[in-house]
C-alpha cells in the first residue's frame, strides 16, 4: 500500500485520537501540516493563504483540551483547510475571482464557525476555479493548481486546491463547494473522498454564491469516514442503518460516453461489489438527457452567478476574465422563458429521478466520463455530467476512490437520498474498493 | 354536532369498511353520492363533470370484491372527484380554462390511476378557479362555485371545487392542487381537512402544470385520517411515530395582517393544544417577508405557468380570461435576473427555515389570514401569505378545520418535514381541536 510515511499524515482525520492517546499532540499534527505546506505547496499551489499563527493558537487550544480529557468533538485538534470562496475570518475571501483580492472577511462562514467550535484547526483558504464556474482550476489570479498526481494536469474543479491539498497530505480534510459537481470531480481527478451532502445540510451562509439553486457545501477528505466526521462537525445527520435494499447502477448506454479506461474500470468495480456481496440492479431511466441537464445546471448558474457578482462586474469588469465576463453575459442575455425551462427540466428530473429509484438503496455511477487530463489538451464538455444529477436531485452523493488507469485516479459515485444512509453506504463500499494511492512525490 | 344525517355521507373515506361489514354495499355508498350531487350540486356548482356510468360500474367492481374479502385497500370503494386540471380518461380535461374545453383526456393522469388501482371510485371532475392562478373560484367558463357555508361567498381557490364537494357531501373526498396554498386555502375557507403532501410525494404526471418548482397534488378530506388514507393510496408514505419533539408557532407580529376574528381563535387553538398536552414554542424567524416571498411564487407561476400555456395562448388568446392572459403577459416580460432572484428568495427561505426549525415536530400558523369572504367584496392580496411558505419548504402541510366565526370556518395550518409525522401530527391534533360543522343545507 503506497500510504504517507509520516504516521501524523496517514492518520488522516479519523486516527488522530489513537496518536493523542500515544502521546502525540496536537501541536505535533499542525506543525507537521504547516512544514508539508512549506514544502509541498509550491509544486501545486493548493494553499493560497495560510494562517500558521491562528492554526498553532488552535493547536494549542486542543492540546490542553484533549490533554484534559474534554475535547469538543471527535474531529478536535484535525487541521482542517477551506475553500477561497468559504469566509474565513480575516482572511482573503476572493471566490477565486481578482476583483475580490482585498475582500478580507469580517467573520467565518457558518461551516468554519462550525469547525472551530468543534476544534478543528483552519489552516487557509485553498485555490478554485475562478467564481467557481469551471472545472480546471487553472486560475490566473490564484495560480494554475496542479494535480499532485501527475504535473501539467488539471486536479479538477471548482475545488481543485481542495481536493489537491487532500490528497497531496497538505491538510487533514478540506472544505469544497459543489454547484455541478466541484467537490466530487476533483476528487475524482485526485483520488481523495469528495462528499456533497443533501442540499442545505451544511448552511452556505459566508459562502460566495454561484448558484442559490444547485449550490451545496462539501467535504474532501482521505476516507469516507473522515469525510463524514468532518460533515458531521458542520451539522449533518450522523450515519443511519442500512436496510438492505439492493444498489442500483444507472445504465449509461446512449446518456454519456465514459472513457474506455473509466468503462473498464467501472465494470471491475461492479464486478468487486457483486463478489462483496452487494445486490445491484441495472436501472435505465427513459428521457435522461444528461447533456441538457448539465446545460440547464450551467445556464441557471450563469444567470444566478450573474446576479451574485453584478455590482462587481460593474465596479471593476477587469476583476473577471474575459472567459467569465462571457460567460455571466450570456446568462443575463436570457429569456425568462428559457430560464424557466431550465429550471423546469431540474424541477422534472428531481420528481422522475426520486420516484423510480425509491426501491433503492443508492444509485452507483463513475464520478467522472474521464480522469485528469492535461492543462495543454482540450476541455471535455461532459466532465460534469454525472456529478451534476447528484446536485438536480438534491441529494448526499459521495466520490469514492476506486482505482487507477496508468496511475490517474478512478472514481464511484454513490447518490443515496438521506445523509444517514449514503455515510453508512460509501463507509461499507469503500471496503471492497481498492485503496487509494498517495501521489509518489508526496509519500 | 351537526354532522351528515345520511351515516354513509357521514362514514367519509375511513368509515366505510365498518358500513360494508354492516352490509350496506359500495354501490349503495356511490348512489347515495350520486344522488346528492344530482340534488345539491346546481346550488354550488362544485362538480364540472360526472361519470356516473363509470363510477357505478366501477362501485359494482368493489362491492364483488368486498364480498369476496379482497379489497384493494382500505379506500376501496370510497367515492372520489378531482380538480378539473388532472386528467381523467375520457372527461375534459381543462384546468378550468375555456381554450382547453374540448381538451378530452386520453388517459388518467397517474394519481387518477393509483387511486383506481386501489379500487376508489371515480366520480368525475370538480371546479376551480382558471388555470389554478387565483383563489375566489368565480370561474365564467365552468360557473362560479359556491361555499357551501355561504352562498355568494367564495369557496376559496384554487382547488374551490374540491373544497366545496368535500364539505358539501358530494364525494368522500377530492384530489386538488395546490402551488401557493390551493388545497389548503379552500379547505379553510370550506371547513375540511386540505393535505398537501411534500413535493413530488404525488405524482403530477397528468395535471395541467402552474408551476412545475412549486405544484404539489394533495387532498380535500372530512378528516385527517380520511386525507391520509387517500393520499396514501396516491403513493405517500404512511403515517410515522411522533418523536416528543415540541411545536413551533410562528411569530406572525409584522409579517401577515391577521383577521381579528383569526388571530382571537388561533390563540384559542394554541390554548386548546396547551390544555391537551402539547409544548409549543413561538419561533420568530428574523427577514421572513411572506409578502415578497408570494410576489416571488407569484411570479414564478406567472413565467412557469406562461411557458406551460404559450401554445394555447398563440392559437386561441380568446380562450383565455383577459386577466389571466395579463398576469402570464407580464411573467413573460420579465428579465431573467429579476425571475433568478424569485428562485433566489425561494431557495434562502428554504435553507433559513429548514435549519431554525429542525429542533420542532412541527411549525403551527393560521391557514389563511381570512375567512371566506363575498364575491362582490374586494379580494385579499395576502390570502396565501401562511400557506405559500408550505410549497417553499417543499414540506407536507395540512389546514384543519379549527372552529368558525358566525358560521364560516377557520382553519390551523400544519406544516412538518416528511408525510409520515405530518400524518401522525394532523390526526393527534385534530382530537384537539373543534369538530368541522356541516352545512346547514347540506347536513
Amino acid at each position: 500500500m503506497a500510504g504517507f510515511s509520516d504516521p501524523i499524515i496517514a492518520a488522516g482525520v479519523a486516527g488522530l485520537p489513537a496518536l493523542y492517546a500515544a502521546g502525540v499532540s496536537p501541536v505535533d499534527v499542525t506543525e507537521a501540516y504547516l512544514d508539508r505546506i512549506e514544502r509541498l505547496n509550491p509544486a501545486i499551489k493548493a494553499v493560497v493563504e495560510l494562517d500558521a499563527a491562528g492554526a498553532r493558537a488552535e493547536a494549542r487550544a486542543s492540546a490542553l483540551r484533549w490533554a484534559a480529557g474534554t475535547p469538543l468533538s471527535p474531529i478536535d485538534g484535525a487541521p482542517i483547510a477551506v475553500k477561497a470562496n468559504i469566509a474565513v475570518e480575516g482572511l482573503v475571501h476572493s471566490a477565486g475571482i481578482k476583483a475580490y483580492a482585498r475582500n478580507v472577511a469580517p467573520a467565518d462562514a457558518a461551516c468554519v464557525a462550525q469547525l472551530r467550535a468543534a476544534g478543528a484547526v483552519i489552516l487557509g483558504t485553498l485555490n478554485m476555479h475562478e467564481a467557481a464556474l469551471g472545472a480546471t482550476n487553472d486560475n490566473v489570479f490564484l495560480g494554475r493548481c496542479e494535480n499532485p498526481h501527475r504535473a501539467g494536469f488539471t486536479p479538477g474543479g471548482s475545488s481543485g486546491g481542495s481536493a489537491a491539498a487532500v490528497a497531496a497530505g497538505l491538510c487533514a480534510a478540506a472544505l469544497g463547494t459543489d454547484t455541478m459537481g466541484s467537490v466530487r470531480l476533483p476528487s475524482s481527478y485526485c483520488g481523495v473522498v469528495g462528499y456533497k451532502p443533501a442540499l442545505g445540510a451544511i448552511a452556505t451562509d459566508g459562502v460566495t454564491a454561484l448558484s442559490w439553486t444547485l449550490d451545496h457545501v462539501g467535504v474532501h477528505a482521505r476516507s469516507a469516514t473522515d469525510a463524514a466526521l468532518v460533515a458531521q462537525a458542520c451539522g449533518v445527520d450522523a450515519p443511519a442503518t442500512l436496510d438492505g435494499r439492493p444498489l442500483a447502477v444507472l445504465d449509461l448506454d446512449g446518456l454519456v460516453k465514459l472513457e474506455p479506461a473509466v468503462a473498464d474500470n467501472f465494470a471491475r468495480t461492479l464486478d468487486a461489489l457483486t463478489a462483496a456481496g452487494w445486490r445491484i440492479e441495472k436501472l435505465r431511466i427513459d428521457d435522461l438527457d444528461l447533456g441538457a441537464l448539465r446545460r440547464a445546471g450551467l445556464l441557471i448558474s450563469e444567470v444566478e452567478g450573474g446576479v451574485e457578482h453584478r455590482r462587481a462586474l460593474a465596479l471593476d469588469p477587469e476583476g473577471f476574465t474575459p472567459e467569465l465576463r462571457s460567460l455571466l453575459a450570456w446568462g443575463a442575455r436570457q429569456t425568462p422563458a428559457k430560464l424557466a425551462e431550465a429550471y423546469r427540466l431540474l424541477a422534472e428530473t428531481w420528481r422522475t429521478i426520486r420516484a423510480v429509484t425509491a426501491p433503492y438503496a443508492g444509485l452507483l455511477t463513475p464520478t467522472t466520463p474521464q480522469h485528469a487530463f492535461a492543462f495543454d489538451g482540450p476541455v471535455p464538455a461532459n466532465q460534469a455530467d454525472l456529478t451534476a444529477l447528484g446536485n438536480v436531485l438534491a441529494a448526499p452523493a459521495f466520490a469514492l476512490p476506486a482505482g487507477d488507469a496508468d496511475g490517474l485516479p478512478l472514481s464511484l459515485q454513490v447518490i443515496a437520498w438521506t445523509d444517514g444512509a449514503a455515510q453508512a453506504l460509501a463507509a461499507r463500499l469503500a471496503e471492497a474498493l481498492p485503496p487509494a494511492t498517495v501521489p509518489e512525490a508526496f509519500r
